[in-house]
């Protein structure tokens, strides 16, 4: 357990996430999702892309992006599963904002075939992220499948996290993964 | 123009387009795009995300991914304005799609707090995608940048080409560019 908690002050460190005052001690654990002690992966917003999506909830609709790091992308690339031990998945949530700039050129040159007037919509605030990370050892109990849901960097509580794996239990046929990888 | 018709036959050999028995000459110019002579980056689909987008019209709602290569990346990232040369920018555009699969967990498991019923949407069939190419000088006329509009690997006509920079012109205190990156 100590080696764990090295390690991961040591990755939380070279995130940045770490002010280089603060105490190495117990930060760590801080920022790791209850029930799977999982972390942001430094870097993510950088990795190759799997997918995007969206939940249309009236005002309160989202636009996401699904990001794998090379074990995740390869898998999905090729076809694989389960997918390998040391996958990890980021699923990147924003408010869906409209865009009236961008509306503005759409009513000039309308860029899309449809009976209705195009409009856009982009990224607005950031709401969360999630992480999945595949051990099939360690998380064993849970398909193999480490959880955590973050927002500001800060990991939900255990009642949230606990609602991670039972809604992905449908999909697992394809590994506990929803998201396809867009070609 | 050799020596860029030579270029560009050996950046369609790398991305694979060309047969392998293929008469190289002609081949290229066949791929880039009228006017421009902009052609599909290869591996561009593994590049950095710099945001998604929608274009919603109905029945013919678009999903959108924008990509960048490092030079656009690092400028978006550093809010460099005007784009570096050889900064270049891919749109991606699939079809909105619902996920009745996804949407079945979500009426089990509301993931969206709004008042009407939360519901998925997903990457479809691929649409077209779009590439800008920063090179101040050769593309002088055009704000410096070159555009090519692909569908099924070929690019659009004259006609269509016409239409890029006028539509990304009222943009231009953004270097003709909509998107913003998302964070």
């Amino acid at each position: 357990m100590k080696r764990i908690a090295f390690l991961l002050v040591a990755v939380t460190v070279v995130a940045g996430v770490l002010a280089f005052t603060a105490p190495a001690s117990g930060r760590a654990d801080e920022q790791a999702s209850p029930i799977y002690g999982v972390t942001i992966p430094p870097g993510y917003r950088d990795w190759k892309l799997i997918a995007v999506s969206e939940i249309a909830a009236g005002d309160k609709s989202q636009l996401r992006a699904e990001f794998g790091n090379d074990i995740a992308i390869k898998a999905f690339q090729q076809g694989t599963l389960p997918f390998p031990d040391g996958a990890i998945i980021v699923a990147q949530h924003w408010m869906k904002e409209s865009s009236p700039e961008n509306d503005k050129v759409l009513a000039m040159v309308p860029m899309v075939a449809g009976r209705d007037s195009p409009k856009s919509f982009v990224p607005g605030s950031f709401i969360n992220m999630q992480v999945m990370v595949k051990d099939s050892k360690k998380y064993a109990a849970s398909g193999g499948w480490g959880f955590g849901d973050f927002k500001d960097g800060k990991p939900g509580d255990e009642a949230l996290t606990k609602t991670c794996f039972p809604c992905h239990q449908p999909a697992r046929d394809h590994d506990y993964i929803y998201t396809h990888y867009a070609p």
